[in-house]
């Protein structure tokens, strides 16, 4: 058994990563922290979970050489904690965001402070195991995608290259905005309603530029459900475009070996990821127009940050990529 | 012309009555207020009402006698407002509860506050139209029923004095709970679930039990609906149950008069009110088990609060009782 | 291994229950039927359970002595079924309401159908683990409870036989209403909504009735939710009101030995339970009055329905009872 | 006051069309027509458009010359009424597809029928008043626009003929998908999920195509909203791109006589027009990459249908424009 620290577990990420290692068959679960709601029980703050771990406040001490940690932490702040984690020869996942540009330059323009440990940022691997598995495995940080990124990367990364021209129009849950009571979370405001939000300036698009390899226009929406994120991403082809036949080939093959991703015929719909690791991916080209559009849906707290993270845990200790995931 | 101040409108129920007496060919909007809020038009705060009137902060000076005032303060603080506007000649609605319970001490131990005008609290008339217009029509001081009670009046007041073992669980949609971004009305805590709260506690319990003359079990529930309140009222008939028939037209009877109370035949969904002043009522019997079951659909910020407001101000002002209303 | 057919899995409660045998680690899927559907796979009828079984044409030369078998088929049609099945050998969940009253004459006025196999009915044990479970061991027959009757049993069972004047006022998402496409469940009459159906003449009524041992009101409402059933339970003490420290013990009491109910302090809400076999009751008390008011929470494809059938299937199959469920 | 008839009024759009016509004060309601639901009261189909007109089987010979007419049936059908409906002396505004696209070959390719009359397809008026309203004024025949093309060109024509490589991504709520029970509508279905249909292949492709002057790609998705459109519309300038103020001023100034027409600075949700005729729209613009992005929202069952077909009727009707409207 290996010790996995949820260092942030009081959030909606963080409360579904404690459950996923609590349930895991080779993870115990060590020090589940949280600031504000030290001392309840996940089970409290978040009662779907099921989850009876109590949340402490994070002590250092009882972090050792060996153990694994997750941290669901804000930017910046996350930052601080995973240099202090690795410093104790712990292994990472930062579910944020603060070890996902390889450009240090970009998080003073993008998130707003100097990045603390540009060798460890160095050194960071991009999490999304579809593509980087082997890079995973050896990491001592792990960069878990953001929950867009993660949708968007798995829609377009098999034609990456081929296409120009992209759009990326997503649509997420709210639980995407976290637990924070807000005006723009409140029930009235949310439902029977969609809109656009973080227009030409959302923290994802560099993001989501960096592994695609090419500029890209991103634009989220918030719609009324719960959990779930779908993708729909635009594009043109660069030369011919391909035969559909031959476009979803492209993809069955690009994602062979991957456990978690399934190619489909028809555009897919949240329901049928939500709750899972598992992402649905369809192309679909109008080879007249020499138009691509390819959609992707996820769980935004499971292969969008949780289950995602369970799984790049899994690699990087030697599990099966899918084990203690559904 | 009259003129209808809206004190406290940067709330649910105060931007709907704004928005009332804006569209309301008889009366003028006069001063709306906020505290927080002030500064800003309705508009930016509450955009589903297209209100460009600009919140202020309250101008005592400029409250004329002869005015009328509706307050949508919080109990405690709009007691304190109602005296102050009714000592200035204005005519009140006054939304909160602060006028609802005729025995003064029943607010020290509902409300937690001493009531600072026992006076006008002997003075202020129910504001239910549907069984007191004609004192409603020449009072100083309404008070307009809160939501709950107003369900759960229409539904059982046809037979009150023939009716024990009261029982009202009701359900409401989550603009009763208030603007306030709280965990409690954050979307992923309300959708997809149902719970009741205030159990054997809810303030509205002594305000029924008033006006039917009778202990009542009350049981609120939040359901994920935004504006809709349905109460399902259980009783056992006293003497022997009347037959359906009978029982229907003591209702048709009961409110001949009263232009928003509509007698339907099929238990009334939100749907058929929502957005309008009509209340559904629909009352069955098992005459074997001498029970009655009786529904009444409402929608919580219209008859439940702003448009009841307006429907008690066209009384005060001997305007049509549904003028200005839907 | 102990093979499970499943008669009828193209509807919400059969995928679900094809689905957790499916992963179930002691039983194997057996035949998995349709009719309208057969040909088509579990994936594309129900694709949220991820089960790739092909719904086919029942075999009934396919079915071993040994074997279990869940019906999830329409009453009257159920009890045909159910009595070839246990003819061949097979022991039984029946998950429709075929085997539930014991009084045979109930049906005709309920069901509008002549039970076509008393024997089997007088035989059939009522499949509620929380109070029969060494009947279920050994049963041939077991009639699966509705999910109205297994949450309002939960909530009353700990003090039958104290209690009077009983009233359920019950809330049910919508997937209780089942699979087929009607206006009372197309989105846009569901949703932001809430209504009563079936007043005084419910079918669960004499279901719960017979369960309880005495006559109760029960009034089901459709509410905006996918899964999950709250019964809310008022009833007046015969004798004195017990103290509510005492009136929890006596609910922990009557469940220590069951694995899926769960004694809480606060009014439950669906979430909690969604997706999950437990079942969630909260009993208060107003002593003054002598009222009881008790809340069960269940989700009602679980054990409502599929999950308790598994539940059933492990106690006749001398399994854990908590096998292959969470 | 002129006589309107209502030619398909048991549909979502056919009643709220009935329920505008009924409270104009210019418009009587003519005969209101359904085929299946004949003898039923519109209130009874669709309670909460309140109306209590009676549903009636068509009687052509009640339809006078001069009469006013809206057509809300299925494509195909629609065509042969208007012809009928026209040779009668009436003047017809055709919610259906039936009279928008104005090259006759369009018709077999994309509807799957020969038009009838392609006289009066040539002579129809494509009836978005914002950019047609002249014509509209004199037309026999009216072309009412379909809910997506209704906010794709109020948010694209003031920029008409400067972009290209336009796509369009549209989001409805589920009453856009009419009243009929099906499978697609079933709450379960909807509910909490996301997904795009008619890829590459909506018939709403060519009828923007048309009035933009340009291909576009166009991709609607169904969201968990009852009522309520947003399309969001991304395209590069084909010259330079405007500074944002300059964007902004050239959509003010092309609506500026446009009383439905709000021009805003943030992306803007469904809840700000849901239940009026009001359209909103937001420009934004990267000047660097040289991208448009705009949004448009709409109510699809005003804007998007019955409340524009009012606005048309005024229009032909010599009415002030937005005359029985809000």
């Amino acid at each position: 058994m290996s010790t996995v620290h949820v260092i942030g577990a009081a959030g909606f990420a963080g409360a579904q990563l404690a459950a996923l290692v609590d349930a895991h068959p080779h993870f115990a679960l060590g020090q589940v922290t949280a600031r504000a709601d030290a001392g309840k029980r996940i089970l409290d703050v978040a009662p779907e979970y099921r989850v009876n771990a109590v949340l402490q406040a994070l002590d250092l001490d009882g972090v050792a050489a060996g153990d694994f940690a997750a941290v669901c932490h804000p930017h910046a702040e996350a930052a601080a904690m995973v240099s202090e984690l690795v410093d104790r020869g712990a292994r990472v996942v930062d579910v944020s965001a603060d070890h996902r540009l390889r450009d240090a330059a970009l998080y003073p323009a993008w998130y707003g402070f100097e990045h603390p440990r540009p060798d460890l940022l160095a050194e960071a691997v991009y999490g999304l195991p579809e593509v980087n598995d082997a890079a995973i495995a050896g990491a001592r940080v792990v960069a878990n995608p953001g929950c867009y990124p993660t949708a968007a990367l798995l829609a377009l990364l098999p034609v990456k290259g081929r296409i120009t021209d992209i759009v990326i129009d997503a649509k997420s849950g709210v639980s995407g905005a976290g637990r924070a009571a807000t005006t723009d979370v409140h029930y009235c405001t949310v439902v029977d309603s969609v809109r656009a939000y973080g227009v030409f300036a959302h923290r994802h698009t560099p993001e989501i530029a960096q592994e695609i390899g090419a500029d890209v226009v991103f634009t989220p929406h918030l719609v009324p459900v719960d959990r779930g994120l779908l993708a729909s991403c635009y594009a043109r082809f660069v030369g011919d475009a391909p035969h559909p036949d031959d476009l979803r080939q492209t993809y069955v093959d690009a994602y062979a070996g991957a456990p978690f991703v399934e190619v489909v015929e028809q555009p897919p719909g949240m329901r049928a990821v939500q709750r899972t690791n598992y992402a649905q991916v369809c192309p679909m080209v109008d080879r007249g127009a020499g138009r691509l559009i390819t959609f992707c849906v996820i769980d935004n707290l499971m292969k969008g940050a949780a289950g995602q993270a369970v799984q790049n845990l899994n690699l990087m200790a030697g599990r099966p990529e899918d084990e203690g995931l559904c």
